[in-house]
């Protein structure tokens, strides 16, 4: 590639220039960055988080910009790298694991070791006994053993109960045998699997006596710990390119008749005797549960982040990015900012607000989370230690808080990971041809994500255990032995006002707004639930009613959550008053927008008229749109991130779009290395011009 | 990678295979794939496309077993070869310009040729006069030169007329001279011009004596034909990976006052007189607008085989892929097809109804624009003549459905794309976890068909298009001066009825729910005009209303299309009537889903009570579900893919959909091929076994 002219690098792109047209917006708004910033994070999150990101950026394994460019192979091998490289600034620096996963947020990529250091170390950890720990945890702390989760086959997903692969005890030699009959069986989608790991948690159909238990999880060696080479009767590898997340290598394995002795099945909730060679349950595993609700939880939490970087990326290049005159303008007036066009505020200032409204909803859910555990932990020490103290009502209210719990993770997961995902795609699409490009740094991240919406229970999936739940409730509130949350109580009241209906200020009122969107929940479950009790419908003809409901109720939570946290003295405290009426403007923005959209629902629920949607559209929308523009700028500074983290032409903070896609372009891409012989008639398809090129053709 | 243990090579799916569970789909459906193939096509294409594809697939460079492992340099030079190859076989073979255009199809990537074949050939020869077409065109007819299409700019893609390159007219040498003032002039997003072209169609602002006089196309040399170095003050390259569309150049372009000869403005229409040195027009370019709209009914043309692909592959695998069993279902039971449940159908039954209208409505568009041209034609040449016989009722005329065809295609194209490239990732998603490994081929399809969605008119920009149409038809209509097309039509219909209202049967008749997709976009056409004329809104806050109304016309468009393709005689005779009623089960899901979706759109505007679109969602939409799910894997086998074109493991014809997605990452997987060194503390980060990757990285 010959070098860059001087005459190509004197150019600047025509005035105004983005920098000052970001520093105009800036000057605009009065929102403190800072501020909002500390009432998102806290002050002590983002002074830790600066820390690390300081470490990462001397590191120059971390370094960037050759992502987008690399092919599978590099970006796994380079993603490795990393992925040691981090283990061994965490020893260095003495990071907490908090510390850690903020790193690896930061740097952003899936890596190979994703899942020995979640779900490997979890398992071992809450599902093996204390000498199972001693044997196996303590070497996977240290990283001589690499492990990995298998539990997803190639024929079977969310339905754990059909898995395939068994490990069946033999009273003989006192060893399980771990077995693939079927191509079906083998396991699939494993995150560090494919090359990286050299453990498994495999989980698998255990067989005593000829009889089967169901799923449980055995810990097998399946590479050589020197060599790496997989062990005889194993195969093992990558399953290949996907539409994101490859920097992951995500696997296959297949046993055949593989030995593994006693000690491999985690044993702390059920194991088979080996005097007996009885199977035998001890103590509950609902702890294990517990690990579900607290992984979707995480997902709500990171939803709004996730959503975030999109939005931040989009807002500020609409905001450079200039396109025709207003066709109401004088003549010759200059090309109007993309964001002033009020067809892009709707579509990136609602996703904006939704930000804001998923990352309350996640803080909440992670404080009930929190909660119950407490609640939890206490009841099962107690009745751990013969029920002393704990009458029946505590226990039954700590089942009742896991089971709102779980609904509530369940619907929230979906809604939250879905609005994210289709929300980045949006944003991706807000910012025209240049958002195409890998440059735009949304495409790569979307891509990334979407797997968030099938795994953890697909989105569709989950919808129908938070109808179970509302179906369930519903029906004790109707035998009126429901026990008291908030999800009987929204319930009880339609059912109170079933008779004479309601009448929501939804535009004049915020307590009123959220009572609108638990109407239109209340409502559709009653209606499902008649179709199910009264009318006998079968549960499939059902399913697409119980996936409006579950995203009914989960809005609704979205929406209250959203309200409850303007309403906190945090709130109130942490933020000055006309900022205070910008996250007003924000709540107001999003659940009106999604009343909205949801129009045809909420008018058949009778939670409010034709002409209050209609309004709610033409008028408080817009309005709110006009209002909240001013503040868009500052309002996606309030979430902090880096240039580094964002590595996004378009989002840069400093606005210099242009002049970073062109480097980008022209400076850092490989292709433009070769030079090709064009001509269809040519002897030889292409002539390279540079050693480098030549060589890796050899 | 050690070789595939004979062990595993001996396992199967678990049963059913998918061959059976295709098999039985395949006995349990009348439809007669053969004869709706030739519905859709015509025996000749069906033909022509078969003769083509054994051609391809008998030429070892078409292979498609590396596509999806392949890095960018990699595809982008395979493509090259590919288009190198094409050429050669048209040539050959004596290739027509469609069966070259097949080819480009089932070969299913962009090319680097791609705008060379098209935009670049088109233009010359349309735009060019015929001292012009003897100087570029023969040449770039024979590939001695090779072109691209460079409009587009770092800084400006829709607002054509705000581009930054400047062609200067010099009096003195009678040349022009071609500059990029800045940064943002830089020509972007150029397809076929970052590796491969040595010539370009360079738009540019026209100044002369210092006036200046709108973008003008100019042909201009970028490369030496020899070296294939950038000329002189040339810079020139590829902008870089984007989400999709990986095996095409999109390349970047900047000038430092290059001069060009007098030769090189395209002057069919405008030129400048060297002698007077003054700008000159002549003739009228209202057949280039004719071009675009061409192009834009080529996209909804296509929009229908685009999203079938998807489609396809989904509805085959979901009728393979078993999970769970129905809730209801004696224990024991199999697991059901994923393809049985209702939250499954509701997302892929309505695209697989949405396929065959947007087939037919862009055959009707293609019709159309057919039909225009002979009358354009006809009356240009009486108009060129002197205006003999021309009377302005038929020039009128003229330009009247030019108009009318201009803003049903923009409507369309806007639609249509937006259906596909939305209906495509629904489809991935309803393959749950596997729609992501890119081996389902609907992924990396999607990825490449998403920029449909923003060039040509971006699809939100081409809704203010329509809407100033349907603007000024109303206008007509209310001033009793209006052309006589269906638009005028029905919103004179509405007009006439605004005082009584309506009552559309939507459920019981065919007519009436074409009706009312009718006066609903008719209510939307007044409450703009009403907002923007009476009211006096500003343009920029009746954008989002302009975005529903142009989305309610072109919705009205494919449902009246899809209807009149059912009424015609070639229907009527082509298909046996129990086929005839599955098609009319398509029809009516397609419609009554649609209006279900926009429900309170629908119900606003009076054409349909809050019990009819209740009915239609829970009873009729459901049942459709029903009838037209046993005949689901028989209708996408009628869209005739083959598995070469495919290429995909989840949408295989044969049902071996485990079997291929194995076979792929085992046997395929270049990854695989690696050996990692797992321990973050090695010396060394990695260590290779295999010789062929240690010297790739020499």
């Amino acid at each position: 590639m010959a070098p860059t002219p001087t005459w190509v690098k004197q150019l600047k792109p025509s005035g105004p220039q983005g920098s000052e047209l970001l520093a105009a917006e800036r000057a605009k708004s009065n929102v403190p960055v800072e501020k909002l910033q500390e009432l998102l994070f806290t002050k002590q999150v983002i002074e830790r988080k600066k820390k690390v990101l300081d470490v990462l950026k001397s590191e120059k394994i971390f370094d960037k910009s050759q992502n987008y460019f690399a092919g599978r192979t590099d970006r796994f091998e380079t993603a490795l790298a990393r992925a040691k490289k981090l283990r061994n600034l965490r020893v260095e620096h003495n990071w907490s694991l908090d510390e850690y996963r903020v790193a690896s947020e930061l740097i952003s990529e899936p890596g190979p070791y994703g899942l020995h250091d979640s779900m490997f170390l979890i398992t071992l950890n809450e599902q093996g006994t204390q000498e199972q720990r001693d044997e196996f945890l303590s070497k996977a702390n240290d990283y001589k053993i690499i492990g990995c989760y298998a539990q997803t086959e190639l024929g079977h997903g969310s339905n754990v109960r059909g898995l395939e692969t068994t490990a069946t005890w033999n009273p003989e030699d006192k060893t399980f045998v771990i077995h693939s009959p079927y191509l079906t069986a083998s396991k699939w989608w494993i995150g560090s699997l494919g090359r990286t790991a050299n453990y498994a948690v495999v989980m698998a159909q255990l067989v005593v006596n000829g009889k089967s238990y169901g799923p449980h999880p055995f810990v097998v060696q399946i590479r050589d710990l020197r060599s790496h080479e997989p062990l005889e009767n194993v195969h093992v590898g990558d399953i290949g390119p996907k539409f994101g997340y490859n920097t992951m290598d995500n696997g296959f394995l297949l046993f055949n008749k593989v030995k593994v002795p006693h000690i491999s099945m985690l044993a702390r909730f059920s194991r088979v005797d080996p005097e007996t060679n009885e199977y035998v349950r001890q103590g509950s595993p609902s702890l294990i549960y517990g690990t579900l609700t607290w992984v979707r939880s995480t997902i709500v939490m990171q939803a709004g982040s996730v959503l975030a970087r999109g939005v931040t990326i989009a807002t500020r290049y609409c905001a450079i990015r200039r396109q025709f005159q207003d066709r109401d303008a004088a003549s010759g007036s200059a090309e109007s900012q993309v964001l002033d066009y009020t067809m892009v505020q709707i579509r990136l200032l609602p996703l904006l607000a939704a930000t804001f409204a998923l990352h309350f909803t996640g803080k909440s859910m992670m404080n009930l989370y929190q909660e119950s555990q407490k609640k939890m932990n206490a009841s099962s020490t107690s009745s751990d230690s013969g029920n002393r103290g704990a009458g029946p009502e505590e226990t039954r209210s700590g089942s009742d808080i896991l089971a709102d719990l779980h609904a509530t993770s369940c619907g929230l997961k979906a809604l939250s990971s879905t609005i994210a995902a289709e929300g980045l795609e949006v944003c991706r699409r807000a910012c025209g041809g240049h958002g195409y490009s890998s440059f735009s740094g949304i495409g790569p991240w979307y891509a990334d994500y979407l797997p968030t919406t099938t795994w953890e229970g697909d989105n569709y999936m989950l919808t129908q255990q938070v109808a179970r739940y509302l179906l369930k409730s519903a029906r004790s509130v109707l035998k009126g032995d429901a026990p008291s949350n908030d999800t009987t109580s929204i319930l009880s009241t339609f059912r109170s006002r079933s008779e004479i209906g309601c009448a929501f200020d939804i535009i004049g009122s915020d307590g009123d707004l959220v009572s609108a969107f638990a109407w239109r929940a209340s409502f559709l479950t009653f209606e499902a639930l008649k179709h199910r009790d009264e009318q006998g419908k079968a549960w499939n003809d059902l399913l697409v009613d119980f996936y409006r409901l579950s995203k009914a109720h989960s809005q609704y939570m979205v929406v209250k959550n959203f309200y409850s946290a303007l309403q906190s003295p945090e709130t109130r405290s942490g933020v000055d008053s006309s900022t205070f009426d910008v996250l007003h403007d924000l709540f107001r923005l999003y659940a009106l927008h999604t009343l909205e959209q949801e129009g045809s629902e909420f008018y058949a629920s009778g939670a409010c008229s034709k002409h209050q949607i209609s309004l709610a559209r033409t008028n408080t929308v817009m309005k709110l749109l006009q209002a909240i523009r001013p503040h868009a700028v500052r309002l996606v500074d309030a979430w902090g991130f880096d240039d580094w983290v964002l590595d996004s032409s378009l989002g840069r903070i400093d606005g210099k779009v242009y002049e970073d896609m062109f480097y980008r372009a022209s400076e850092l891409n490989p292709l433009n290395k070769i030079t090709v012989d064009p001509y269809p008639d040519s002897e030889v398809l292409f002539r390279k011009v540079e050693d480098s090129v030549v060589k890796s053709k050899l």
